[in-house]
C-alpha cells in the first residue's frame, strides 16, 4: 500500500530518505540554487519537484513565481511556520513574483470563525508577522481567498478533473470538506498563471505535498490551459522541543510561538530535550548526542546564520567540551535577540500593513 | 435499498404515488393555493415539501421567495423546461420575490464551454425565453453563479456539513464534480435568505429533489443561521412524444424545442404516439386510450388553458367520436398559435434584456 502523507495530521515524519523515494521526489542538491539559504545549506530543505526549472529561471532571469498561503485561524504562529516564510523570502530575493493568499475560506470552514474574523486576524497579525520575518511587502501580492472569484472558478472546474478514488489515493481520505479545501488550494497554486503562464514554486512542509501532487495531476489533465507544473520545495519539520512530534501549537510547552515572551520561551528551552549525557563526567568523556538535541536543532535550523559559528558549536558540543547547560545558554541569548528584533519589526509592520498591495477584485 | 433519483439522469419516473411515499413528500392538494394554475389543476404538480408554509405566506401576504436556475449550455430549451417557468410565474404572480440564477459555473464545468459563452447564451437566449414564457423581468432578480461570491462561500462552508456517505445516500453517487455542483446549488437555494430570512420555494422536476433534500439537511445542521427550510414543489416530467422517456433534447424527434419552426413541430406531432385504435372502426367502437396519448398529454399539460375545453376534447376522444387525426389537428392549431406568440415575445424580450435587474456584486 502506498504511504499516505496527511496534510491535516500532525505526525512527525522520520524517514525523509524513504519519503523521497516513495513519492518520487528529487533529493535536494544544495548547489542547485545560488547563495543557498541557511535552510538549504543545512539540509532542512531536503527534496523538491521540478527544481531545475526554477533554478534555470533564476539563472536566466526569466519570470517565475513563489506562492504560499496564510491560515489565519489562530492569533499566533510558531517557529515551524517561520521556515516557510524564509523559503518564500529566498525566492523573492532571487527574482520570484511573490503571491501570498490568506486562506480565509478554509479558516472559516474548518475553524469555526467568520470570514471577517479571519481577514481581521490576517491583517492585524499574520501578514505583519510575515513581513517582520523578512517578506518584502512591496514585492508581494496579497489576496483573500474568499475575494478571489478566479480561484473559486478554477476549483469548481478542477472538480471535474479528479475522481473520488484518485482523491483518496492522494489524501488517504475523501470528504466534501477536504475536497473543497484541496481543489481551492489547487486554484490558488495555479492562479498566478492565469494572467501570465510561468513556472512557479511552492515551499511547503512535506505534509503539504498532496496538494502539490493534486495540482500537478490537474495540470497534466488540462493541457489546453498550458499551465506550467508547479514546482515544490520541501523542508523537514521543526521538531517540538520534546523531540517527539513536529512543533505544533497544540503542544504549547514544546513549541516556540511567535510572538512569545522571552521569559516563557526561556523556560521551554531549559526544559528541552538535549544531547547531554547522564552526568557531566560522562558528557565530557563521550560527548553529546547532538542528533538528539532539540536545542542544537533550534540553533541549526533557526538561530545561527553563520556556518562557521555553527560548526564551532557543533564540535565543542559533540566532543563534550561544551555542556548542555552551555548550549542552552547560547540558544537563550540568540533567542532573546531574535524575539526582541521580531517584536520590534512586528510592531512596525502592523503600522504599515494598510499600505499593502492587495489585489482588488471587480 | 432506498430508491435513488438521479438529477443527472434522463429516465422517466413512472410511479409517482410510490415516489411520494418513498421520499416522504406531501401529496399535492389542488386546493392548497389560490387560483391554481393549469399545472396544479391538472395534477402535473403532484407533490411538495412544506407547501403549507408557502400557502400561508401567500394568504397572509408575508414575504417569501421563489427560486430557480437556468442551465445555459444549449441554445434551446424544450416543452419540459417550460413547466418550471410556469411554476415560477405562478408564485411570482402570488407575491414571491423571484430569483433566477444562471448556472454558468455548472455549465462551464460540465458542458465544456467557457463562463463567457455560458453568460452570453443566457443573455441572448435563455433569459429572454423565460421572459417570453411569462416571467416578469421587473419583479425578478437575476444573477450569474460565477459572480456571486456569497453563494461560493456558502458552498465551501456547507461542504463541512455533509459526509461523503450522506452525499452518496442522497445522490447515489459521489464525485468531486457533483459535490461541487450540489453544494453550490445549496448555496444558490439559500442565498436569498442571506439578507432576509424568509420561506422560499423551489419548483422542480422530481429528479431535482436530491438538491432540495441536501439543502434541507444542511439547514437542519446550521440552526444558528436561522434559515427557513426551502419548500419544494414537484411536477411530473413531460414525456417525449414517443411516450418512452422524459422529453429531452437528446431525442429531438420526440421533443418540442423552443424555439422551433412550426413545420418541424407539426411533423413530430403527426408521428407522435396517440391513443388511437388499430382501425378507425375499432376506435369508434372502443374509444381512444387517452392515457397513452402523447398528443392529448400535450394539450392537457401545455396547450389548452380552459378546463371545460379540455374536458370536451377528452370526452369526445375517449368515446371514440374524435379520431387521433382530429386530436393531432387540434394540437397542431394550438401549437402553431403558441409558437407564433412565443417567437414574437422572444424577439421583444431579446431587445429588452439589457434593462434587466442583475445583482451587482462588489
Amino acid at each position: 500500500m502506498q504511504k499516505i502523507i496527511d496534510p491535516w495530521g500532525s505526525e512527525l515524519v522520520e524517514d525523509y530518505v524513504k519519503i523521497v523515494k516513495d513519492f518520487g521526489l528529487e533529493k535536494f542538491n544544495t548547489k542547485l540554487f545560488p547563495n543557498p539559504s541557511r535552510l538549504m545549506r543545512r539540509h532542512t530543505v531536503f527534496a523538491g519537484r521540478d527544481l531545475d526549472i526554477i533554478a534555470k529561471c533564476i539563472k536566466d532571469k526569466k519570470p517565475f513565481y513563489v506562492l504560499t498561503g496564510i491560515m489565519p485561524s489562530a492569533d499566533k504562529i510558531h517557529f515551524g511556520n517561520k521556515m516557510v516564510i524564509e523559503q518564500v523570502k529566498y525566492f523573492q530575493e532571487h527574482g520570484a513574483k511573490t503571491y501570498v493568499l490568506v486562506a480565509d475560506l478554509e479558516a472559516a470552514a474548518t475553524r469555526g470563525i467568520t470570514l471577517e474574523e479571519a481577514q481581521k486576524r490576517a491583517m492585524e497579525f499574520h501578514i505583519p508577522a510575515w513581513i517582520a520575518l523578512g517578506l518584502d511587502p512591496k514585492k508581494t501580492t496579497f489576496y483573500f481567498q474568499s475575494e478571489n472569484k478566479d480561484v473559486m472558478h478554477l476549483a469548481y472546474k478542477y472538480a471535474k478533473k479528479i475522481t473520488l478514488n484518485e482523491f483518496r489515493a492522494i489524501y488517504g481520505v475523501a470528504d466534501p470538506s477536504r475536497i473543497f479545501a484541496a481543489l481551492t488550494q489547487a486554484g490558488d497554486i495555479l492562479y498566478p498563471q492565469l494572467k501570465e503562464r510561468m513556472p512557479g514554486i511552492v515551499p511547503v512542509g512535506i505534509d503539504q505535498d498532496p496538494h502539490l501532487r493534486l495540482t500537478r495531476d490537474i495540470v497534466r489533465r488540462t493541457k489546453a490551459e498550458k499551465f506550467f507544473l508547479p514546482a515544490g520545495i520541501y523542508h523537514k519539520f521543526t521538531p517540538s522541543l520534546s523531540g517527539k512530534m513536529k512543533m505544533s501549537k497544540s503542544h504549547p510547552q514544546s513549541c516556540v510561538e511567535l510572538p512569545e515572551d522571552f521569559s516563557s520561551v526561556k523556560k521551554k528551552i531549559m526544559r528541552a530535550v538535549t544531547g547531554g549525557r547522564e552526568t557531566l563526567e560522562l558528557h565530557r568523556k563521550l560527548g553529546a548526542e547532538v542528533e538528539k538535541c532539540m536545542v542544537f536543532e533550534l540553533l541549526k535550523t533557526h538561530l545561527v546564520e553563520d556556518d562557521k559559528e555553527l560548526e564551532k558549536i557543533y564540535k565543542a558540543y559533540k566532543s563534550g567540551k561544551m555542556s548542555s547547560g552551555e548550549i542552552k545558554q547560547i540558544a537563550c541569548e540568540k533567542m532573546e535577540l531574535f524575539l526582541t528584533t521580531f517584536t520590534k519589526d512586528l510592531k512596525k509592520a502592523q503600522k504599515d500593513v494598510k499600505k499593502l498591495k492587495f489585489i482588488k477584485f471587480g
